[in-house]
């Protein structure tokens, strides 16, 4: 059995950098890992970015519907990959993933046995959490923190969406587009503490 | 500002024991703490029971409505305490609490300046998320495993309800009586392949 | 593979709770535990003893030159148990351990397979670490913190010998008796800066 | 009061990159940072490598007897900088520092209120602490693992100095030149059994 970790994060605190680290350190080792990028993220495209200028290709983009598994093994046989050689396999902004999705997850590092690492995002700017991240925190074997900073220094824990009139508090809970501006990384007291924002 | 803690764990790990180890050490520097417990676990009252054998009442009984910031401040006066004198707020059995609790408790972190340490089991036996942990996961500003092993000596990750017909996977969230005996800690593998549990 | 474990914390973390508690989580899973308790910490004798008021005997007491593995073994072996049915090896006030006894814990984890938790304090009232600890921090597979509160309401990391005069800061490493009212836990500033302790 | 962090991997974990992630994050909160390098280490000169293919200059070249807060504050007077306006000091290849360094950025973390990352490795090819190392684990607020893989997939802990003959247990400790293959990071099973490695 291995395992399914949760790296979350507010934004900008490093998620990319941190899984294109990862694909590195085991391909040095010349063991294959497997990049997978929610297709509903649809900035970048196949690309998952990181705002350290490194970029690299998903090798699976995954729609709601698809089921992660399968199109893992599927993947793994068009490339003639034996599945039990892969190293880990990397998931770029988790938090997009149907719930079914990480179980999903959960079963290739416990039925497969290969380490999931999936990074994401842990909550929406109304601070609730996206249902990839919601089932993620329920099932992972292991959640860890990747730390970002707020504008007052203090470590930032929500995702404020930020319009002219100061923080949003309602509204789709998703909404992409190429100005990433409108969104920060806040601490809890800028975040609910209206005056301070 | 504080931190709203969440020390998140799966039956039989030891929460309560470290919740009470947590209020020996800041009386023992001469702080006050403040210890809650949901009022929905009617499984020895008003008490904080440890399977090690140490116990020691609640201070404050919170039942779903309730207010638990408010409650807290009410309590503080009361017993002619400054809250500000108060060197932390622990909570049993956390996830219970409702998600507009956990967001008072998160405001006497934030708001407040007091440690608030709230001790529960992250998921019921279909792996969902109780109100109370799903809300802490999303707000808490640190989430700490509290660990302990499945059957097979694996670290235990859910909390599965066993029958005579073996795990039960729909039915109830909430079924507390006096038999802890239907409840078994499980790792990933015992929970999801069925003949090996 | 197992791993070894330092759970390190400055005095009054509640480290012997802990450790009696992993050993109670074992044992109602019907696994036996082997607990071995460092001799040069004559305090308490041949028992475990935890703040909160439990307390236990300890099966192994190891001396300076006491060669750990072989001792554990031969413990197995009076007691007619497998080796390979001991759920975990725990260490009390692994601080007094030598180094070699630290490699021959790092051997049951990683040659025998049984999975070891030192529990210990990191440094000395001069903030250096005792040859057990330095030699955990050295090799352990995970370093886990266990906190406690300074004088002030901050994190204490540091042991302070507390003399008529203040802290003491030249003198013997060891120094046990029964007044452990001479130590105290205090974070770096309360350590460093003079006038506020 | 800040805190010192020491942030510890085998080699190739990623420390360099997680050090430029660190900074990225607080420049684009429009706050400085101090970027740090000891001297001991030739290899790059004054440029912080990643294997990502990202780097960037140091601000401060520090020698072994060089005083780490003075210069820190020396350099913040040269470039016209409030101390107090610095968000962070990056450390690497903080195993190279001296025990009085590390004291020095304790004090920089407590006494001038800047948060510190040390960034570096645990033990050199004989599983010894270096000096830098041993006293950051003595006296850091926080120590954070950084993880890689071994050849056989787990776990990284121990950095194997490896020649003709296979792995070099004794030497001098540092060994710094353009030849990066003779080392390698290896669990600490492959490191204990001969034969495995």
């Amino acid at each position: 059995m291995s395992k399914l970790f949760f790296r979350y994060g507010a934004m900008n605190s490093g998620k990319s950098t941190a899984m294109l680290q990862v694909a590195h350190n085991y391909e040095e080792r010349a063991q294959n890992v497997v990049l997978v990028k929610s297709a509903t993220d649809t900035k970048g495209k196949d690309q998952i970015v990181s705002r350290l200028g490194v970029s690299r290709q998903a090798d699976l983009l995954l729609s709601p519907g698809q089921d992660l598994r399968a199109s893992f093994h599927d993947l793994c046989q068009q490339r003639a990959l034996d599945a039990r050689t892969i190293g880990c396999v990397l998931i770029d902004e988790a938090q997009f993933l149907t719930p079914e999705q990480v179980d999903q997850a959960l079963e290739i590092a416990v039925l497969d046995s290969i380490p999931v690492v999936a990074f994401g995002i842990r909550t929406d700017f109304r601070t609730r959490a996206f249902p990839g991240s919601q089932r993620l925190m329920e099932v992972a074997h292991s959640l860890q923190e990747m730390k970002t900073i707020c504008r007052c220094g203090s470590k930032a824990i929500f995702n404020a969406r930020v319009g002219k009139q100061g923080i949003i508090r309602e509204g789709e809970q998703v909404m992409i587009d190429g100005d990433s501006a409108q969104y920060e990384a806040l601490c809890a007291r800028c975040y609910l503490v209206p005056d301070r924002t």
